[in-house]
């Protein structure tokens, strides 16, 4: 992408309301503009992170045998009459009237909806296990947004739902989100420590919260500190198979949020491996049985011939949040510094002397070479002045700066920044796109 | 996907309300479920198709230059006062009060917003032209919603936006759209015709429909024979370069829509070159100048120093309500018959005797190898008896089968079914795989 082309309405100034660093940055480096309280459009840069995060969760999903539909943003009152949750839910409940005086709402969630489509579709114990997914707009009323899109009122998420015969084999299907989940978030850079967490107004009595440590993060948290060090389940996992290994692994030391902290139990862990920290809520997995199902009557013919309400679970990732929390985890007084699998260009290509013939040439056959390779590129061809062209890059955060200017390419030289370690190394033109191309290549493999 | 694990709940009746095929077929081939009047889940089925739709939508938009970012389905009434739309719009704008009393509403088009984000990230002429789009749903709160997502209340929409400092430019950038248009339907398979049309409540002079001819379409048009007969513009189009060529191929002879017939016009045309047929709208592109940037002062600094309002267009696709176009272009009594590059997946692959060691080996094998080679496989791996197998395939309309049976697989070989023609072979088990993946394979190369 030519920037010369691309829409990207950098901010000089900080907000005033911003608070934290992710609200800051993403107003500054024009990835997101708010358009009410707690309501975003999605510039260009923000809009390709927002897909790139979709996408690392929707194959995570995929490979843990959710299948992925889409429900509508409008649904009707009714449903959630059924479910007693339409007085329940309170002012965060964005409330809508049609033409026709029908009582309607923005969905907040799905749990209503999705029990009904299961219910009309799924007669017999022999279609089940079932798990749908879908990744839609939400909105809640927050009386008070903040944040940025922390805590926006319109936000995208991700919310799976698991139908199975009995609580044992609903069990698997939490395990099975679990573990994607794991892998969610370990593919976009993001360590995630699940927290055992209080199951709330949606009812249960399985629930995790997935935490992300950072120094901005909106609540306290506290582990053990070999949790830091674990590591992600394999691509190759068998969700078929037992996957309680993999849950105990994680599950097994000390990890609580602050509502559900236990200082004793913690005071019992070695003091130099007790962690306490600010964390980020970036996803949370339910099991609640037959909540919904006996309150909505979602049967399913059991083995015996006799029915049975379904055993039910929801598993949600706040997709939109997730661009805040990787700001929070990856930036620096300059900038956000975005990992490879999220960034949203992975090269940015600055030309220092634009006009200049032979500069102009190089660069636009470093992008074109980048570009086959399937690299994307960023290409500053502006005529804004070196310093401004830096600070820029720095800020937008794009893993690796690959500029050229007069005096390197005299000597045939590019220079290969590393946004990351902030590392810089002048190499010969062809081989700085050798070694950007293979660097991004790893990064980007799926393990 | 194996049959087993996906979700896909036919309907035995034909739904009494459904009176157009694409209706029909939609609601017994699992692809949506009615939430609310015009309000529709995507069911995965339905849900694969829109994505496929939609990513080729993206790809066009993207090729033509267009810059895609994402506004919020929630918008501020003070936008809409601005353009004075708001109160011009009527009963079809979904209004909604929030909690703090604010009036909002869910946005039914995206002017009004998207020349407020034009007009505070953008200052001088040297920054045009610009071109963004988003794909998102909107919400027009239709009196009497029907034909399924054809005239839905919730629906999908992809808009574009143009912006130039002058009517020529502007001019340039409808080109581009209406050369996007073309490839974007032809690419579907489907035949548009590009047709004068009345600018509307929109505003504006220059304004065309993209329809697409099928007997159940919504309104009578009329065109010259030879218009049936153009082909797509290819690939490689200089969108920066003379344009006018392409459109002129497309616009110069007779066609019209019922409100712009010309009787006259169309009577001098050799008769049996005059078609006179329905036709459903598929997109339409706008060019409208100032009026919303002279409204809401979205202005840019002139070559001389002057503020000068940005000339604008306007460009619509019906992501939704393609899927349902799409149907009615291609269909028969059985079902659906998509053509490959938006079918759901490309091959279904039949198991007629689960259980059966040889036959389960079988269909294994050629599902991993048709999987492995990028062929997107609905493998029926349910006990169902054959004529229910054969049913579901047609009904869904996957546009290759392959069958494995005791028979055929005796003497090793498959059946090999074209969904569009009916036609069918047996071939080795190899050969089948290979034949169906070079089909699939040509059928989505890009020209």
């Amino acid at each position: 992408m030519y920037l010369s082309k691309f829409y990207l309405p950098l901010m000089k100034e900080t907000p005033a309301e911003a608070q934290i660093a992710s609200h800051r940055f993403m107003l500054r480096a024009g990835m997101v503009r708010q358009e009410s309280a707690g309501i975003y459009s999605w510039l260009p840069l923000g809009h390709r992170v927002l897909k790139k995060i979709e996408q690392i969760v929707r194959e995570e999903q995929d490979r843990a045998g959710a299948v992925e539909m889409l429900m509508p943003t409008i649904q009707s009152a009714d449903l959630w009459k059924e479910s007693e949750r339409y007085d329940a839910y309170g002012k965060e409940m964005l409330r809508i009237t049609d033409r026709h005086g029908r009582e309607m709402l923005y969905g907040p969630t799905n749990e209503e909806m999705i029990t009904a489509i299961f219910r009309s579709g799924v007669r017999s114990y022999k279609e089940l296990p079932k798990m749908l997914y879908h990744i839609q707009w939400k909105f809640r009323d927050e009386v008070r947004p903040r944040f940025g899109v922390m805590r926006g009122r319109e936000f995208l998420m991700k919310d799976t739902y698991s139908f199975d015969l009995t609580a044992d084999a609903a069990r698997q299907s939490y395990y099975k989100m679990f573990i994607a989940y794991l892998r969610t978030f370990a593919r976009m850079g993001l360590r995630s420590i699940p927290m055992k967490a209080e199951t709330g107004p949606i009812g249960g009595d399985l629930s995790h919260e997935f935490i992300v440590l950072a120094e901005t993060g909106e609540s306290e948290v506290f582990c053990h500190r070999d949790l830091l060090r674990k590591t992600m389940p394999p691509a190759n996992v068998d969700f078929d198979g037992n996957l309680e290994s993999y849950v105990n692994e994680h599950t097994s030391l000390y990890a609580a949020t602050e509502e559900m902290h236990d200082k004793e139990a913690f005071e019992k862990i070695p003091e130099e491996a007790r962690v306490s920290a600010r964390g980020i809520e970036v996803g949370h997995i339910f099991f609640f049985g037959t909540k919904y199902s006996k309150a909505m009557k979602a049967n399913v013919l059991g083995a015996e011939g006799k029915e049975v309400p379904v055993e039910m679970g929801s598993y949600g990732i706040g997709v939109s949040r997730l661009t805040g929390a990787l700001i929070e985890a990856y930036h620096d007084e300059q900038g956000c510094k975005w990992p490879v699998p999220v960034a949203p260009f992975h090269v940015g290509l600055l030309n220092l002397k634009v006009g200049d013939e032979k500069i102009d040439a190089a660069c636009a056959g470093i992008y074109r070479q980048l570009e086959a390779a399937g690299v994307e590129v960023l290409y500053d061809d502006t005529r804004a002045r070196p310093g401004e062209k830096f600070a820029r890059m720095d800020l937008i955060g794009l893993p690796w700066q690959i500029t050229i200017g007069p005096r390197g390419l005299g000597n045939g030289l590019a220079e290969v920044k590393n946004r990351h370690t902030g590392q810089k190394q002048e190499l010969p033109l062809q081989e700085a796109v050798g070694f950007v191309t293979r660097q991004v290549k790893d990064a980007l493999k799926v393990v």
